[in-house]
């Protein structure tokens, strides 16, 4: 059995309503950063230990918060003892609009798994881009990089799209293969 | 008066719809790159006396198009002798999906303007992204750095939404705004 | 006079010694981020208050420190109200590689500068990029989209490299020329 | 035996003579893609075969050569059935200065690596970076996403560094490694 984390920064909920789907469909641990960017130090030791890695992190002003960005900088430590090489990472994040530059975040999480050596898992999922589609479609977004959802700004957590929440849970099931197939 | 042009390629003629939306709006020149890539002299030469040039290309495979991509390398002899330094540049891309990773042409539009030492305009429109927003809003995507378009895989030229094209339309505003406060 | 603020955040003082010739070059006012990610009061107004705003940040884990980022989710008040649309925007970052993932960190500020409504202001200085060239080069490293400089991961604040100081000197002095074109 | 493939174009030998290095590490076959942006129809039955598939590109103008970007957008036959998904991807490139906008190349890469619905594999080598540091070191230029390397605008094809070489061969073992884990 593959350990698998889940470790995510959610300002208003709606990141963490998505981070519980991608734990479930990975059978994963979810780890929350808390509202000073801070982890506990067996959270920390979990990550050393983990087979798989999924990062995320709400899209704000273009990028990730800066709660997941004191995290990031943080492995810097688990980074210069080379301790997260060659694990699977994957990512998502979450903001109020379709896109919302969205895509700059999920380079910089895929930046900092590379930094760590490790191997990417991109989404996998075929998008529903027809006229007919609709926000409760899987991968309706249009995603591929990793895992891209959307709540509109006076959306309550509650409202998260069930397209976007499939997609999680299937991003999670996507990963958890790959890591099995890679770590045995 | 300012000269503008917006050079695009398209692939189907939605991304060329946008680019007439946007060229009304700048009051511009609507050069279009051909299908191999190619523009002619005098098209080059109208670049290079251009105060502002608008790139446009569709989305494919998560870049620009391939012959958007040999105009650009083709720029390399305005590169060379520093031709478009300082011009004011903006971007648009159109793709099937709300992401569609759009973003990453997005980025190589702006980072192409900067290789010539250009002076980028962002979108400058506030997102429409509240429970009620539709495809008929401005900027109903959620863009920043430059222009997002969607038309639907199944959508047909007539059918780019109308939301898009009148953000199209101020964006084409905005850089003529903008142009000719720095060119005069 | 143009009123053009620096603002960066700097780990270990290499980033500040490349923030004040940016400074210098523009004649502007420098402002420091904390170590707790924070400024003054008086600092945000300044802001709001500047024709131009130059963004500089250390490269950690490939992505602006979450300092620096935690400025800009702060920012998000004043991109509520519009407050620094159509200024004029430019970025820097140092790490200690000469790649390093820089890039990364300059798409962010690119797109934070565009998510303000933005005009974004390119290195615009040519690569030195001979065999013949060397670290005392101006733009040795080659960037376009903006500023980026290097400082081995041994070398001491007062060893950050001429070639870079003199490129930072002349981005500050370029993005104040296009400042005085653009705000009169 | 896992089969590889080390497909690149390459303008002027530079990128070819990293791609060997690349498809020496990995046991891999190598496919140039030629002036025109073309390969042969049993080169694409190859790549449809491979278990991994790297891509290599010199950077011009910022972004992938439109020669790559031809075979990319092509791609999009393969990408139509998900012949290319759970691949294994990485990918390298190559320009005259130490940044050079390299790492845009590489985004795209990725991105392309994921709209296929592929797995990246990082570079996974620390960087060289401290003041002693040398081309002839592996991963001088302080790469993580792939492998970027630096041929100044004067070198021939004989004067790529051999610490490019060097990262490139460890590279290829790299992604041979990480094949045979994934694909048994």
């Amino acid at each position: 059995m593959n350990q698998i984390i889940v470790i995510c920064h959610s300002g208003y909920g709606h990141t963490k309503a998505v981070a519980e789907k991608v734990a479930e469909g990975a059978n994963a641990r979810l780890i929350a950063i808390d509202a000073n960017g801070d982890i506990a130090a067996d959270e920390w030791e979990a990550l050393d230990a983990a087979d798989a890695i999924v990062l995320g992190t709400p899209t704000y002003m273009g990028d990730a918060s800066w709660q997941f960005k004191k995290f990031a900088d943080a492995s810097s430590k688990a980074w210069f003892e080379g301790r997260w090489a060659d694990k699977v990472f994957g990512g998502f994040t979450n903001s109020a609009s379709p896109s919302g530059d969205k895509q700059v975040t999920l380079i910089a999480l895929q930046t900092l798994a590379s930094q760590h050596g490790g191997i990417w898992v991109s989404l996998g999922l075929p998008p529903s881009n027809t006229k007919a589609a609709t926000p409760a479609d899987v991968n309706h977004l249009g995603g591929s990089v990793g895992l891209i959802t959307r709540s509109p700004a006076d959306a309550s957590v509650e409202e998260v799209s069930p397209g976007d929440l499939v997609t999680a849970l299937r991003y999670g099931e996507r990963i958890a293969s790959v890591t099995a197939r890679l770590k045995g």
